[in-house]
């Protein structure tokens, strides 16, 4: 199926962008014990696939990634961590096959990652002219993505269990006050494993980034459970800590 | 300074690979206590760079890496692990603001950049036609980079580091046998600081990846020390396991 608009836009890019070179951003997201991860759903064919885009002439890398995202999901601020670039041939010039040959997006492109750690509430995805629906979806629901978007994916699903091991992650993921319960479903959704609560609590513990708050959440018919917030400057020292 | 070569290869260049890529390459070896990058110096400028090109338009992005890693120092073989892409608006292109604007070198190039982990007396550096040396130089002194190569080593630097927080190194960057005063030293290497060597034996033999070996080194005045080997099929499953 031919898109007008992609047709349109060829144009345009060539004019103002870098050929053979894009942006994907894998963001996540927690919520109710889930962790998310917001996609897209193109207008023309209806398919799935992560926010991305292209480089500006006049643009740095790092800049076009925090742009393309403001663009296409309305999502600003947003830190953004660079974790591996994909070049394979034909990683994605398949998916234009019924254009022309001239059409920018069939060129080959080698795409940059990024991804990013959010608190869910902060977000509030947009659509655009290319995309139908924008949204947030478990990554224990992810529909086919386009291209090699799904090896993209689980790539930054790798990396972010991979840093789980040495460094803690939550501060963006959680809101400013929390449990401990609730600190141990994110870890248990980004390994996609259960933890033993014993465990789970003295490993947390031992990086020193957790302040016990002196107020409790009301409300409840069970014993009102205590709530923490990281210690910021603890928490950022702790990701820069390299003590073997 | 105008290089013919330079000239001559430009038109080479834009008929066979995809323009605004280029891939660098930093290769760590350890020999005598000592922690080392392959690095080249150009044949027109005598300048210092690490070894890198550019990707055929026919070539996967994790090919083209391995091609020029060899083209340029005879190294074969290497594992190469890809770190992180530099994409800053003239981080390149001022290198080469003698030459015509037509150059292929003073478009803007984003380069993807690897690194790996070397058995130092596998790598027999060669020079080619742009390279008038190829060398190992001790990471305490390497000289000034051209463009962003400081950077670029810098960081891979930085990432060894943080690899080596959670799991083992050592498997390519010291022969088959070794003391495990040797592996406290290549430690200390990565590291840029000595280590007590009591914490240090009883962390590295949590890792469980260690064989020690009956037979020992002859030959010195002192007390032979104990030789190890590492475990390949425990060495293997710890660097893919994200026990928390």
């Amino acid at each position: 199926m031919i898109s007008e608009l992609i047709l349109k836009s060829s144009k345009e890019l060539w004019a103002t962008c870098i050929p053979h070179l894009s942006v994907d951003n894998v963001i996540f997201g927690f919520h109710d014990t889930q962790l998310k991860v917001l996609l897209l759903q193109t207008s023309f064919g209806k398919q799935w696939l992560l926010p991305g885009g292209y480089v500006r002439k006049d643009e740095n890398l790092n800049d076009a990634v925090k742009r393309v995202l403001k663009e296409r999901t309305g999502a600003e601020n947003i830190f953004l961590e660079q974790f591996a670039t994909f070049g394979d041939v034909n990683r994605s010039e398949a998916f234009f096959k019924d254009y022309p040959d001239d059409l920018w997006h069939k060129q080959r492109f080698i795409s940059t990652s990024y991804y990013a750690l959010v608190d869910y509430t902060q977000v509030l995805p947009l659509t655009d002219d290319f995309s139908a629906i924008c949204t947030w979806v478990n990554v224990e629901d992810i529909p086919e993505l386009v291209m090699d978007h799904s090896l993209i994916l689980e790539r930054a699903l790798e990396i972010l269990r991979e840093q789980l091991i040495y460094k803690p992650i939550g501060l963006n993921l959680l809101p400013k006050e929390f449990t401990l319960t609730e600190l141990q479903r994110l870890y248990e959704a980004v390994l996609g494993v259960k933890l033993n609560r014993g465990n789970f609590y003295r490993k947390i513990m031992k990086y020193g980034v957790l302040i016990k708050l002196d107020n409790i959440r009301r409300g409840g018919a069970h014993k009102s459970p205590d709530l923490y917030k990281f210690d910021e400057e603890k928490y950022t020292a702790s990701l820069k800590t390299y003590n073997w």
